[in-house]
């Protein structure tokens, strides 16, 4: 009975559509968005695209009114801009999340990116499939918060962070997974048992991100710049490495948490001085002409144009062997060894990275012995 | 009390096969199925095997009255087969599955293994622990469908696919993981907020997994071949992808969805692009004869004898190291570029893959060098 | 009401405290334990250690009014020690687990790391963040049982194991992973349908967690020691391996397992034997002095002095190219292939073991080839 009531419905909405001369090319017009009935939209996307609808049922957006048009404005500005929303229209609703966002470097992922040396270097359609849905982050809120469920819960988990912050080059979901913290976690399913990624980088719910997040000149070297690129200053950093011993002492007392932490200072100055020992081979060999491509036979770096960069931006693509060995050294090793540091995963700081940096040294040096004994000679 | 009741029962169970001129060899005849009581088989396994017993008490199987006998046979057939049941022996029950598996790639795997090189090259207690534990799926239903639980719940699962397609070759498990696809699921283990493996590769339940494939000539330049090795058309090809764009649109529009497909095209396009170009190299080391050992030191290759094999079904015994940088670049970094390309994985596209491969060529380059430095002179 | 009563009983607290002359100095003077009364430590670390407090209060022990003085004796004890409670504290209550224990390897970590060349020859920094994360095993029972929870639930499942066997040298937790008694137990969470480690190795839960380790003569060529380093013998291997077997048939028949293990104990032998070819073609090189640096060169080994040591206790630090090959093919790869033979997984015994030893041994054959050729004739 409800069902044939229903088709009699659909029946009898079409009727009215078709004699108040309304087509479907009539949707495509730029109508306002408060004349459409939301209950339009419903009708054809909860046969084309079930899940999606379902997803939106199950929200509490569903819950509370907000309906298709209420973020994609219109059937024409969705199609224009391929459904996406951005993070503005979101934050019509959500202000204060949105100027949180605003102070993290996820506010400006997109626009670093598209200055990147290796994003420059690589065809679109790789960018497409891989740079591009990450730094995408920049201009969609659906990169945590999976559209169209938005569900807190699923956000908050550390599946959700692990998208994006995993692979060779900066495996925080994996270092996170491999400390005790990761396995506690993962054990108990209980954020009071044991912390999550939002738990210390975006506690209280706040969406800066960059929250205590205080590497620097504490025993690293390298300077921690702002958004707009201004070095933070000394001061700041140890600011923020207060707010994130606030965070540890919800279960360890100050002085384990200072310690662990001083370590991790130790542990990535021990891992920069052994990265620096690979320049220095690798500066010789240049300083001898020996690199193969020379500097002069290969396309210059994207941003940084005819030199040698060892370190950022270095890039993967058309470099001498020696300098690709020195690549992986710094961007996988040493990246793990310190960044495990922070994340307590005693498997990356040393078998995914201490001792493969020992070994990348070794072969290193190797490159540039056989290099010598090949080459110089000849150079003379 | 109830213990003692149970001792007397098997004391006079056994007295009653004593006197009866039952013996337990008397077992090991062969007996036809129906006269032997499936209660008989219990009375040992619930003892002697108390884990594989409890699964089947569980199974459907054991409240439709699906017993050992049924698919066992008797004790003595079960001792020579090792207690293994084959395909045909399940279809007798359930017909269509057997039928549709029989059009999957899955219904060959055991064949295909046999005439491989990489099989026929190595010792056969790797095969054992290795090869077979995976490609015996042509003749074990119960690869997917763990005995004798035979759950259908846990073998729809992408942990129980995971079982054989992952690793360094064909990380499909690693890839679907790392792609929201795999993230939202694992989050919510809800098979209509995100698609499993089965949603694309076994919709409706079809056990032919070949559904949807088109890999081919849309920017790959491999043929796909049918199970009998004939090629197919670029009409089935698309239609194919059709049918697999049919399941994208639950969720996404179908411009998204193409828009998505076509990428991975094109990635698969650059990356065999970029394999190609490391082929080249060596190909000219070959017709300088600076391979080592060369082609006429080493084992033929087993099924495509003295000439050099670059990517399928190169081997990655005895042969060169140029060549076997080569081995690393076709067979596990390409793979993964393509592969997850369709399976949206960001970190496999590109950490994994793009940049290992940019790298695999780096060194490939400067193994040519060295290669025509040190030998090129001496062969003159 | 109720929040302000508690502030008055705080207040009148700290007066009593006051005016009969214990000041917070007072309380790091040795007060034999019994005198203090527990609720006293909750004041504070309610408030300063929210998270540690509502674990302990979860826990068996709280509601058997095990506190936090019965095993930190007094907070100037707790605070000297760091807070740690060493095995032979948790054995006043737990004797039988103590006594079990300490027959198990895990008894021996600490003291076993610290005579070991690997840990000699790195900073203090890593070793803190890396080494003796896991080897504290021998000092703190809260390695798998986590504080202060101390839940049994939690130390069974396979996660608890994996906080230290994991990683490039000994992915137990990956092998378990990736066989098909891991994604068994994943899928089902029931240890009755698939083994955890602790079902195999801690059966009946003892803590002698070298039950059923039966490596050794068996086709190894490496001798198994027991604690005190004397060799086991060959009967008591047997008896191990017999232990193990009667894990196997509680749901495996004695033949099936009995033929994986005599499988495994093949492929250990196959995977020694390859080994092998690769240190002997750096035993050549040694012979023609053609390692860089030399044995004269390099730091000598911290343990083996003046030696070149290939395989345990061999170091990946500071030695040359050629052995640090050798290093990855027998510390990494050869133990990937043999373990996860006797795990079941079948990715780690071929794609991450096998097949990369075989890549290992071109490396060190070409390595090999290079070395003469550039360097022989100069020696000379």
């Amino acid at each position: 009975m409800k069902g044939n009531f229903r088709d009699l419905y659909l029946i009898g909405l079409c009727l009215l559509l078709i004699f108040s001369g309304v087509t479907c090319a009539g949707l495509f017009t730029k109508t306002p968005a408060p004349e459409i009935d939301p209950g339009f939209c419903m009708e054809c996307h909860q046969r084309v695209t079930p899940g999606l609808f379902q997803s939106w049922v199950e929200s509490k957006h569903a819950k509370k009114g907000v309906h298709c048009m209420t973020c994609h404005i219109d059937h024409q500005a969705a199609f224009e801009q391929k459904s996406m929303v951005f993070p503005d229209k979101c934050g019509e609703c959500h202000p204060q999340q949105l100027e949180e966002f605003k102070k993290s470097r996820h506010s400006i992922g997109w626009d670093r990116m598209r200055g990147q040396g290796e994003y420059l270097g690589i065809p679109q359609e790789i960018r497409t499939a891989f740079c591009e849905r990450c730094h995408i982050v920049q201009k969609r809120c659906n990169s945590c918060h999976t559209s169209h469920r938005f569900s807190l819960k699923e956000s908050r988990e550390p599946e959700s962070c692990g998208s994006c912050h995993l692979g060779p080059d900066h495996p925080h979901k994996e270092m996170y997974e491999t400390s005790l913290h990761g396995i506690i976690y993962k054990l108990t399913q209980n954020p009071e048992r044991a912390p999550r990624c939002v738990t210390c980088h975006m506690p209280g719910g706040t969406h800066n991100s960059s929250f205590g997040i205080a590497r620097g000149p504490v025993g690293t070297r390298s300077v921690v710049v702002d958004l707009k690129e201004i070095p933070i200053s000394k001061e700041e950093i140890a600011r923020r490495r207060e707010e994130m011993l606030g965070i540890c002492t919800g279960c360890h007392s100050r002085r384990f948490a200072k310690e662990q932490m001083d370590n991790a200072d130790q542990v990535k100055e021990e891992a920069f001085i052994l990265q620096e020992k690979g320049k220095e081979v690798i500066r010789d060999i240049e300083k001898e002409d020996l690199l193969y491509p020379s500097l002069t036979e290969r396309m210059p770096h994207p941003t940084e144009g005819r030199t040698m960069v060892l370190a950022d931006p270095q890039l993967y693509i058309g470099t001498s062997h020696i300098e690709r060995l020195f690549f992986t050294m710094f961007k996988f090793h040493n990246i793990r060894v310190w960044k495990s540091g922070y994340h307590f995963s005693p498997a990356y700081t040393h078998g995914y990275g201490w001792s493969e940096m020992q070994m990348d040294l070794i072969e290193i040096q190797e490159e540039s012995k056989k290099l010598i004994e090949l080459f110089k000679e000849k150079k003379k």
